[in-house]
């Protein structure tokens, strides 16, 4: 059995192909049974589309490997703390677990997020685990948005 | 110049679409200087994608035809209420103003797209009408439950 550290680098790798193509460094990847169904990172300048979020392409991925849109059973390891679109899409899509690893620097966007991922009034609740390497999942960020200036 | 009931009356169209195909006859188009630059319906059954709503489709359908994954200067027609992951997509695409027909009844959901769509700590904030043919769009929604039943 892998561990949340092992699936989390793979995520950080994912997120290092987006800091190649100048994207900002997020990556995702989803497990099932132990073992990753899909892989993805942020394209979303490349794409020139807000839809092209590591979770989003991940989330697609792995629908089109299980040929359903319910992916039930399944965790969602990302190095950053979704934003509302990514964490809507995850409940709708059933994944049992979001573990996150640095959080978002946006006032608000966990409370947000908690109110999409844990609300009894939706058909599924999302289990929440955050700060996975937490360091290394924020300084390839900071490092990108450095460069920048 | 069109009005707000006639752009309605083809996201109407485009759920009548949904609803042929027996998909939850839901609706979008996207307009840009009173010109329809996007239409699209939900296809989440079909393509077995929970992110085939027709606010995500129509979204990159328009970022398709502008070349930008920004939608300035842009409204957004939808017979129903968003969904949190759709409310975050046409807020990170900087769609001026939502226009949408029916309310949800899941409790709560109001609550947290106002939460996102004008949120203060996001960096761009959007405009929300609701309750334009109201009545057409709701129907067309009961109709296609009570069919199920």
């Amino acid at each position: 059995m892998y561990n949340n550290e092992y699936f989390m680098k793979l995520a950080l790798e994912q997120a290092k192909f987006a800091d190649i193509e100048d994207e900002i460094p997020v990556g995702a990847v989803i497990v099932k049974d132990n073992v990753v169904i899909a892989s993805a990172y942020n394209q979303k300048d490349k794409e020139k589309l807000v839809t092209r979020h590591a979770e989003l392409i991940a989330i697609e991925k792995a629908s089109a490997k299980l040929k359903d849109w319910r992916l039930n059973d399944t965790i969602i390891y990302v190095t950053l703390e979704p934003c509302p679109m990514c964490a809507s899409a995850i409940q709708q899509a059933r994944i049992s677990k979001i573990i996150y690893g640095c959080d978002s620097n946006i006032t608000d966007n966990r409370k947000i997020i908690e109110q999409i991922l844990q609300n009894n009034n939706y058909n599924h609740q999302v289990i929440i685990e955050r700060g996975i390497m937490s360091d290394e999942c924020s300084s390839i960020i900071k490092k990108f948005f450095n460069n920048k200036r």
